[in-house]
């Protein structure tokens, strides 16, 4: 195993105190791991995700103006405890309660569950959107339903925004519900990625083949099958998505999604590939990002998100944010 | 050989193709594969780079307001040819002389040489700055004197703002100069990087090894060693970037830089480990970039820059930039 680490027993916390050493935007509470915002503006409805740590720059460098308020870290691939989760919660708690944001996991719903049962117990009010929107398969070993996957990042801009905005914990609530219901994503993989406290790749993947559908913790996809060129790979991940949902109404923001160990010369290979299908379905592209924003450590291998944004979306999402992996209008 | 790629062939064009579909500052010449900006502001200097593609983000990525008017995008890690450059150089071109920004490298110091004869030609006048800021080896196979690395964002950053506020040629060229003598990087990689074209990796590093050192291109560093920490391989690239200048004076701006392969995660690690250096030595950071800005494809490695910045250069440093790599205050 390569990797620029001290001992795998340190890897979270020494990323932090990276994170905490470069990021003006935001402190780290260093025993719970959780990442929260210098300046919390009063009355702003608090919003915090996290989840599993080898995701970055999801979830704390999506903590600033215009995104959320705290994060919770957990190991790598493994959810956050409730106690990180509620600390999380109470740093975001500005007084008009506090959006969950969770990614369908079973683990990470059952702790944000617990998180806030326990902030409920302060008299601090709590809502919970789950992301789901992965296509690629209905259940899994780890998640009853969808997993949720790049979706997650447009939910924490857009619901960002609407909360910078001043929309209360309802109004923030059926953002992000709107946000869920009109997005979809799919990915695929090239290699494994390598958790530092396993040091070894978590699966096998021969040297002609790729995984189509591959969840974010490198769990199976659809099917393997051999390489193909980027036109076909980028007809594997949009045809799903596309008979998934009908996004032949609105135009789409698209997040074209590195998954860590892939070239951002090859994403953006990959977006020509996934702009010109768009155009024969007559799907206009508003909004695209191309990038590493969620990815598994150094998996090499992209995803798509297409999100169907009507004009109260398209606002949201160009409205002014300021964090380590997203910025811009300020 | 595992790509997201139609053929070898056309990796560059394919790229182009996508960052032209993607990036709405800029125009693509996919004859010549320039990337150009769409809005350019007359009587402005124009600032123009290029070199051999395999480091996105640089340069096509920081084509746009407050960075480069041009860039020329060479097959990967081959120089451009002095028509590309001529070309990026006439898109530049406002009427108030143009400014090439080069990497020392023998190739683009040359080709880039050839373009401003054949500009001036044209009544085009051109001054250029080479970059050379690697500290790692004097001289190398592809390189007369010490390579230009990770300062190179840094040069199109300051100077292009320095453009955009409305200074001459010769004011831009001393700026330049200004950042070329106050920074220094040095890297290391971990894994090689593959070239498309060449289907294997670059050279072999064995599975307990790394490279200190290691040029952009994957040309042979200071030494291979055994694998080490991330705080001993910090001490490896900021301790001959300290005895090389002498940053005991104005605060320092730090890009810690990732080589393409390598997880935020880890190069947030890195960070702490620098940072934790820098304060031991008593050399305070003013700012830092923590991402993958200047990299070798997929290679798995890292490189630290540091420059030491007066008032000016922070002040140049902190004006509003938009380009699709680098991006704050608009």
């Amino acid at each position: 195993m390569k990797k620029l680490i001290n001992g795998v027993e340190d890897v979270i916390t020494d990323t932090l105190r990276g994170v905490a050493a470069a990021d003006p935007r935001v402190e780290v509470d260093a025993d719970l791991k959780v990442i929260y915002r210098k300046a919390m503006k009063s009355g702003k409805v608090g919003l915090v995700s996290g989840g599993g740590s080898g995701h970055e720059p999801l979830h704390g460098g999506y903590v600033g103006h215009g995104m959320l308020d705290a994060a919770a870290a957990g190991e790598v691939f493994t959810s956050p405890t409730p106690e990180q989760v509620l600390l999380a919660t109470q740093k975001a708690d500005q007084g008009a309660g506090v959006l969950h944001i969770v990614k369908n996991y079973t683990g990470d719903v059952m702790n944000f569950d617990m998180a806030a049962e326990m902030a409920d117990a302060e008299d601090i009010k709590v809502k919970s959107i789950v992301v789901a929107d992965d296509v690629a398969v209905q259940d899994s070993l780890y998640t009853a339903g969808r997993r949720g996957v790049g979706l997650t990042v447009l939910v924490e801009k857009i619901v960002g925004a609407a909360a910078e905005a001043g929309r209360d914990l309802d109004g923030c609530l059926a953002v992000a519900q709107k946000v869920c219901d009109r997005g979809r994503s799919m990915g695929m993989a090239l290699t494994s990625c390598t958790v530092p406290a396993v040091g070894h790749p978590t699966f096998d993947l021969p040297a002609d083949e790729m995984e189509i559908g591959i969840g974010i913790h490198g769990e199976p996809g659809r099917e393997r099958v051999k390489l193909e060129d980027a036109k076909s790979i980028a007809r594997r991940l949009v045809e799903p998505i596309l008979e998934d949902y009908d996004f032949s109404g609105d135009p789409v923001i698209v997040l074209m999604n590195g998954m860590g160990g892939t070239p951002l010369s090859e994403l953006y290979l990959m977006y020509a590939e996934v702009k010109a299908l768009l155009d024969t379905k007559g799907i206009e592209v508003a909004r695209v990002l191309v990038g590493n924003y969620i990815t598994s450590l150094d998996m090499a291998g992209c995803s798509v998100t297409l999100l169907s944004a009507d004009t109260e979306l398209l606002e949201l999402f160009d409205a002014p944010v300021d964090t380590a992996g997203l910025r811009w209008g300020m």
